[in-house]
Order: structure tokens, then sequence, then C-alpha cells
């Protein structure tokens, strides 16, 4: 530690925005500003295009006040971007970081901002410019390896909880009008988020009734078989499906009704499955059916922070500073758990290969495909992450007088 | 009031689910049940459907946690319907109000329940039954006239104002990605929850930018028009629409791209606008957008809960007990403002002649159509029913230090 490098760290932001992402970025620029090898704390406008169009921040000057506020303003102050260099690019960024002093990089984003940051790690090594890299973890969709979870699923995971266990109420309420919803949610090709539906469901009227996450190819006769199973039992069903559930032959359920695009980074952008399905059940079940789609309102809603996750987005960026001050690069912070009953994890570092362009998908243990709900194993895994005081509805006892 | 007839009460609910239809509820079901005259206090399930088909409950059985507990539950704990009643249905339903000596019948619910209302108070009155209809208000969309707003329109108000502000600050963070964002709300024919989208707005770069409400015709130069002009002044553009948005010619804006359906009441169901809106932007400006629809979230979410909504919504519930105990019928609840600077509301009944099958549009001096926002006026109105701590997210002053 006596022996860190001095010099400045720059900071950034890449990828889709999450909750906590400025949690994280305070628990980066608090650090850094508070240890003496660092001369400077500066930060890249809209992640690694910012350093490409010099154009970056300095954390000196802002108050104290606003670095405060950070921590529960969902979104990346910093800007973020979808960007992917290529070589020359690479070369450039470490031009801008050799003539000006910038020996720390932390970048905090998913798995293709992995892949970025590796890239400037390797490249870094090869010329011989002292540079520590470290990735700070950062998804929603929580798919990424080694790390026990991601900062920014648990809010994203308490948002559709809740929102689920609400408006599964309405279904309910109006089961003799509408008595189907179907309501989609992100993930990318996880089902983290689909599954987390069910966190805040303690008895079979709770929604969802059923989960259809994107590790299990879309099988139509089993859709229509679960819907017409609660319809009959309970008179309404709600069923969460991830925006990108396939086919058996990897087709999106909703492709042919329109073309996807693909994003920079060559990933499917979602057709609208929850319509699709919507259609689906009112040609034949023949009952009237609904959807909703929040779309980025679940990774931003600031009614939706879950505490834990808050912290943890902190601590994560702190961690990586730690950690990039110790000598360590080419890594990403990870959370381990630990074991015992309460919950608690450990700040660690992980190689970036071992990240970048890996997803982790839902486990098989934690969904039960019998019924497409997930286990009770994966409640005990994601409640502690969500925070406490999910929607718990009140029902009527409902006694029946005599009527004349 | 000493010589209120003795008699049942019966309370439903009816029409598209709020916030707060039932702390409605439990403000008729707690007066109802200490007042003497009421000798039962009955609830019909999925409204006036449960008197057609002997489905009630007594309340006297419920425990007073479970209504404690109603107020802060969204949707309908008794169920609701979209029901419109004919002829033998209505003489059956006052076969069995006599049969079962119910005197006092409270339907919590919107315009097509006040026209229920309203033929079962005549019919009643034609027969000589001895029978106090009273309508307590409950829409998000805040259409009934004759009330300075009506119970549910706070929470869902409060929902959108709340996240068009969070996820606002995504589209400023993915600027240069994804630039447009379209948030489709409801709102039936009128722009009262579109223009309160707006309600947690403080500076221009605050979403929303642009606002379309029902009542004025979709004009596409118009609005590709401020989608450029705020690309160019700020980089982004969030624009939040009512789905109902129609042409200069009456037409959804969608429409051609879906047919509509009609729900049991006539009214046409929302196409997509927001998708097709999104569309539009991709191909006539050429960049990226996206688009969300909260659909039923919006009001649902209970973390959105507003506390003024919510005390507002219970003592209509209250008043219209109190108002058929002094023989009032045929007479919907409704809140008159007090003037002066503390925000406070009176409550009184209108005749629901006046009420049912009636809109209550945004007026013109609540919305600015040179910029698509509405005006200071609709923000001193709207504010009060929302409630404080409405999203007020920090930005970074961003000191550009010298690069080299």
């Amino acid at each position: 530690m006596a022996n860190a490098p001095r010099g400045k760290l720059l900071v950034g932001q890449s990828g889709g925005c999450t909750h906590v992402i400025n949690a994280s970025l305070q628990g980066v620029v608090t650090e850094a500003l508070r240890r003496k090898p660092v001369t400077a704390v500066w930060g890249m406008r809209h992640g690694i295009e910012g350093v490409l169009k010099r154009d970056v921040v300095d954390f000196g000057k802002e108050s104290e006040e606003t670095l405060k506020r950070l921590a529960r303003s969902p979104a990346a102050a910093l800007g973020s971007c979808r960007k992917k260099i290529d070589d020359s690019e690479l070369s450039e960024i470490l031009d801008v970081f050799s003539e000006n002093d910038i020996r720390h990089f932390v970048y905090i984003g998913g798995n293709d901002s992995a892949d970025t940051s590796h890239r400037i790690a390797v490249a870094a090594a090869k010329r011989g410019v002292p540079l520590h890299v470290m990735a700070v973890p950062k998804t929603i969709d929580n798919d990424l390896p080694r790390t026990d979870h991601c900062p920014g699923f648990g809010s994203a995971a308490r948002f559709i909880a809740s929102v689920v266990a609400d408006t599964g109420m309405e279904t309910e309420s109006m089961s003799t009008v509408e008595p189907v919803k179907i309501i989609e949610v992100m993930g990318r090709n996880a089902g983290w988020l689909a599954a987390s539906s069910a966190l805040a469901k303690r008895s079979e009227r709770d929604a969802p009734h059923l989960v259809w996450p994107p590790e299990i190819p879309f099988d139509r006769s089993t859709f229509l078989k679960l819907i017409r199973h609660w319809l009959k039992r309970i008179g309404y069903c709600v069923a969460v499906v991830s925006e990108t559930i396939v086919d058996a032959k990897g087709r999106p359920v909703a492709a042919g009704k329109k073309r996807l695009e693909m994003d920079a980074f060559g990933h499917p952008r979602s057709a609208d499955a929850a319509e699709y399905l919507c259609n689906l059940v009112k040609a034949e079940i023949g009952v009237r059916a609904r959807w909703d789609k929040p779309g980025t309102i679940q990774r931003m809603s600031s009614a939706h922070f879950s505490d834990v996750d808050v912290v943890e987005a902190r601590e994560c960026g702190r961690a990586a500073v730690r950690f990039a001050l110790q000598g360590m690069s080419d890594r990403m912070v990870v959370m381990r758990r630990r074991s015992g009953k309460r919950y608690a994890v450990d700040y660690d570092a992980v190689p970036l290969t071992a990240i970048a362009n890996r997803e982790k998908l839902l486990p098989a243990r934690f969904f039960n495909r019998g019924i497409m709900l997930p286990t009770p194993a994966f409640k005990r895994y994601a409640l502690p992450l969500v925070g406490s005081g999910l929607p718990d509805h009140p029902r009527l006892r409902g006694y029946k007088p005599r009527l004349r």
C-alpha cells in the first residue's frame, strides 16, 4: 500500500442504467478523494466515449451535498454509453491516460463493460503503461458470473416483486371482466428478474401464478394449460414473462410479428412478448386479457430502492478503489455471501476474463418447471437482496349472510 | 336524522380499480357500522353482479385489523365489475333490496357506475321502494364533473409524476445511445394524468419535455418538431402521451395498425400509441427511441399512495353514509376546494344526473399548446393532491479539468 502508484483515478459508468449505479459512483469517488496516492478523481462523461471526446469532470469540485444525494438517485450521473471500442480507439485511450497521468481506471458496468475494461488492461500491460483497471459490477439482470449477485438487481427485483403483487390484486378484483394479465419484465437471457416477481407471493391467490424465464423454451400448450388451470381454480391468472423468451428453435415468441433490432453488441432487442401472448390467450381461451410493460421504469423507480442494494453498490465502488491501490488490475469486484443465518457479504476481486462475455443463468434448482414458478430456494437466495416491507395485501374473510 | 330509515346498507365497488377504492370502502363500512339506523353492512361481490348472483358479504364479521389494512391496499377488496344492467336486471335488483330490507345503496365508481346508481334510484322512486342511493367518486382519470377532483387521481398522478422524473434521468444518461423515450399513460378522454407527468419537473432538463393529452388532436409535424427541438437543445427528449390520443379526424394515432376493441360501455380500448410514435421517431428523425407502458401498475403501485388521496377517499365514503342517513338519494359525493392558501376540501353531494355519462376534460388554462406542457396553474391545482416528496434528482456540476 505504501508504494501505491501516485496518479489520477478515472471513473465511468457504462451500459443500461440501474437504481444504484450512482451509489457505486459515490463509493468510488468518496473513497478515492480521501486516498493520498490519488492526485485527482475524474469522471468520464458517457463512459469511454468521454475519454475519446476528452469530456471529463473533476469530482474534487463537486459539493459534498451532491455526492451524498447521488446514492439515492437512479441512472448514471456521469452519463452512460453502449460503446464497443476498436483497436485505434484503444490506443488513443492509452495515450490520454499516459498524457494525463491517469493511473487508475474504474468502470462501473455489466458484461460488455467488463470486456472493455479487460481490453484496456491487456493493452496497457502490453504497452507498459502503468494502469490499474478495476470493474464494478452493475446489472439489473444479475447475470454476471463469479459474484453472488449484482448491484442493481435487488432494487429492480424489489420493483417487480412489489408491482406484480400490487397489480395482481386488480386482476383478482376484475376477474369477471378481464381475468388474465401478462406482465413483461427485463433480464436479457437470464430469468433472475422474472423469478423475482414471486418474492411477495404468499398464497396461491397472490400473483404471479406463472413465470416464464428466457432459459426455458416457450411452449404454447404448457402456457395455455397453466392459464386454464388457474382460471378454473381461482378465476384469474397473472403471468410474468421475460421480454426475451424464445421458442424451442431459439426464435423470440413474437417473431414474425416484427423485425428484431440488434444493439451495438449484437444482442437482440426485445419484441413485445406480453402483447403477443395476450392476443394468444384471447384467441385460444376466449377471455379478455391485458398486458403491462413497465420497461425502463423497473430499473429507475425511486420509490423502490432496496436499502441493501444501495449499501452494497457503494461498497463495491469503495472496494474497487482499495483493490486498485493495492496494485490489482484487470479484475472485477465480486460479492461472496457468508454462510450462516444472518445475511452478509464479503468483497473480493476476480479476473475479468472470468466475467467478460459470460452469463450466469438462473440455475435449475431455483425454478420449478412443473408449475413454472421459482422454488423456495430461490426465495431464500433473493429475499435478503430486496429489503423488507414487500406488499402484503389483506383480503376480506367474506362471511356470507343468508339472503332472501 | 332522528327519523333516518332503519335498514341494511349495501356497498359495492365498480369500474377500473384505483389505489384508494378500498380506502373509500373502509370509510363507508366503518361509518355505517357505528350508525344505529343501519342494521347491517353488506358488501356486494363484483359490484352489481353480486346482487344479481346473491353474492354478498357481511362486514359485521370482518376483523377490525382487516378493515384497517384496507385503506392502504390497492384494488377492490369486494371485487369490481363493468356491468351495464338491463331493465329486467334492474327490477330484480329492487326485489332483492325489498326482500332483504336494504335501505341504503352506496356505489363506489366512476361515470358508468354513476349511471347505474342513477337508474337504480329512479326505478326505486318509481316503484315506491324506500332506498337511499349514494355514489362515491372513484377514478384515476379525474374526469367526473362537479367535483374539484376524484379520489384515485392523486395516487395515480403521484406514480406518473415520480416515475417519469425517475426514468427521465435514464434517458438523459443514455442520450448518446437512445435519446428519445415515449411513455404511455392512462386517462381515457381526459389529459389529467398525462399533464401530471410534469408535476416533478423543475428545470428544462427534467422529464417530460412534451406531453400529448387526448384533448388535443395529434399532429405529427408538431410532435416531431418538438422532439427535434429538444434533441438539439439538450440532446434527449422524454414524451408522455395518453393511450387514447387521436388525430384530427378522431382516429386513434395507431389506427390502421391494429383493430380497436370496445368495452361493454362502448368506450374504445387503447391502441399502442407509444410504440407507434416510437417507430415514427425512428423513421422520421433517425434516432433510437424506446417506450414504456406502465399500464395497470400506474393505478396500483403501493409505493405511490398519496396520503391526501387516501384520507379524502375515506372521507368521501364516510360522507356518503352521512348523506344517505340524512335522507339524500340519487346523489354523488363531491369535494369542493376551499379558497385560501392552505389546501382543504369540503364534502358535498350533487345530483347524479349532473355526473352520469359526462366528462370533465382538462381545461385550456391548464395546458400550454405552444410548448405542449401543462401550465403553472395546473401545477398549483394538482400538487396538493399528490402529496410531498416527489423525486428531486441531483445533477453533477460538471467542472471540466484541462486535459492534455
